[in-house]
């Protein structure tokens, strides 16, 4: 029982993930409980290390075992230093999380954000496992991205490497503004926001559909149901996000050549009928000889890939 | 004099130049001979050992300091196992250049393609002299790059990793084939090449521009100088070649955040005004945060950036 563990923390809006981790990247025991945000983020820190402490009390581990807690968060952080910026969903802006929460649980501490841990876990022990140099995607909400050469992850001038919701593919004629600023990202067609947005526009325009009879709020999830029963209005807005994608893959694949190119997030679950479009657009728009040997693939890990990673960066850091 | 010294070697398709180089990058001595392609792989290499010998001879430097030699050719290489694979330009096809230097001269060699190494002497002593996240452009008859992260060349699954005059950037609608056998790559436009094909389509339509009264082949520079004299069709295509560098670069950005992009090549030679615009159009098309304290700035090295960097790859890999 000397070996060493990790917790890996999946830090979000409504719930706080905990998980065991060992040094082979498996997830061994996960507890979860509630962020409580309105409470401030004292109130969050307290359930942090409260569920830490608890997920190592209720295991066969002893705390002497745990060797580093690792935190991942939506928004943005500054990895050298430890500090939260600005994470909205969690209500954080500036906090020293490394250091408040070594002197408490007396731990190593590493953190990031969400979109990198979450690559690192896949590439951990995930859809990348045994492949070093892999370029993940997250499609949800919005499209965040993780970018890991030789294992680790890259962080980029100002920790803003990855942001491949915000590489502008739309041409400028057809491009809409994205909530940071500029015209035309990757995330205003491929986002689960993108695609309902390009739902609603065609119910509003008119377009014969049969996401216009829905009595409810369209859902990302409802458009692809359509394009994979015939709808052709469905059928277009899946593929100009697949599209899009897959372009934006290429300008990646030529600028890195990674090995590996994985998809998660909420979006992904589309499955192959979405992927085979990514796949063709990423040939189109890539010199063949970047991708000899290069796959496209579906993340593994799921929701657990948060925690995983975070573990993670303590191994792969 | 126990100090060790680098060789670093440029070797193009007409002449091969050799350096010696210091440990702190600085070029000391040149030597420049002949490449004799039309003699054949074998003359080439004989030429490559002479000239190293040679510099070395002439240089107040003894046989016994030098700790490597490192040489850059345009082509395919695989930098692992020491082969040019493929460099039309030299004649050469899989020469197991490594293998072939270290029993001739019996030294350590490595090898990379042009663009890599050109990338790696202006980090190391040129434009990004302490700036270890640096990408590079080379505008010439193609666009080349170089990726430097943590002061060191970034090669990729398949060793293609910088191909950043394959980014697919130009709209659908307006692309033409690329070389590489694919639509609407930058080289199209913003290499040389791509801005001449641009003028010569302009003169052949008919376009009310002083480039129709040249009475030689039109070159890059002649675009250039036309332009800052005010020719409104030689602005529209310098515009149009700055524009989608800029637009690839925020691609660059949200991929890896790099601190500074340097810019070399013939036809980075326009200058200010040519960089005044790719900054702008980078700014337009890349997330604020971002672009934060990065800059765009003009290689330093001229072709000494080769000899530089081919000596570099022993102190920076």
């Amino acid at each position: 029982m000397s070996e060493q563990i990790y917790v890996g923390v999946d830090l979000g809006g409504t719930a706080i993930k905990v998980g065991l981790v060992n040094a082979e990247g498996n997830l061994l025991q996960v507890f979860e409980g509630p962020t409580e945000v309105p409470k401030g983020p004292e109130a969050v820190i307290d359930n942090i290390e409260k569920y830490v402490r608890q997920i190592v009390e209720e295991s066969p581990y002893d705390w002497s075992q745990v060797a580093g807690v690792g935190a991942g968060v939506a928004g943005f952080t500054n990895v050298k230093e430890g500090v939260i910026l600005l994470a909205p969903n969690v209500g954080f802006k500036d906090v020293p999380i490394r250091s408040i929460l070594e002197e408490r649980l007396g731990k190593p501490i590493k953190i990031d954000n969400d979109a990198n841990v979450a690559a690192l876990g896949e590439v951990w022990s995930g859809a990348g496992k045994g492949i070093d140099f892999c370029v993940c995607y997250t499609l949800g909400t919005g499209v965040g991205g993780g970018i890991i050469i030789d294992g680790k992850i890259v962080q980029g001038f100002n920790g803003l490497a990855g942001e491949l919701g915000h590489m502008s593919v739309i041409p400028d004629l057809e491009a809409i503004q994205c909530g940071c600023g500029k015209m035309g990202c990757l995330e205003t067609v491929s986002s689960a926001t993108g695609i309902i947005r390009m739902a609603d526009d065609a119910v509003k325009r008119g377009d014969r559909t049969s996401l216009s009879l829905l009595e409810e709020a369209i859902t990302a999830k409802d458009v692809f149901d359509a394009a994979k029963a015939g709808d052709e209005v469905a059928i277009r807005i899946v593929s100009r996000a697949a599209y899009y994608i897959g372009k934006s893959m290429a300008a990646v694949a030529v600028t890195l050549n990674p090995q590996r190119f994985i998809i998660g997030g909420g979006v992904s679950k589309a499955g192959e009928f979405l992927f085979e479009q990514i796949r063709e657009s990423f040939m189109k728009f890539s010199p063949e000889p970047v991708t000899r040997g290069v796959t496209i693939e579906a993340a593994q890990l799921g929701n657990d890939a948060g925690m995983i990673g975070a573990a993670g960066l303590f191994i792969r850091s």
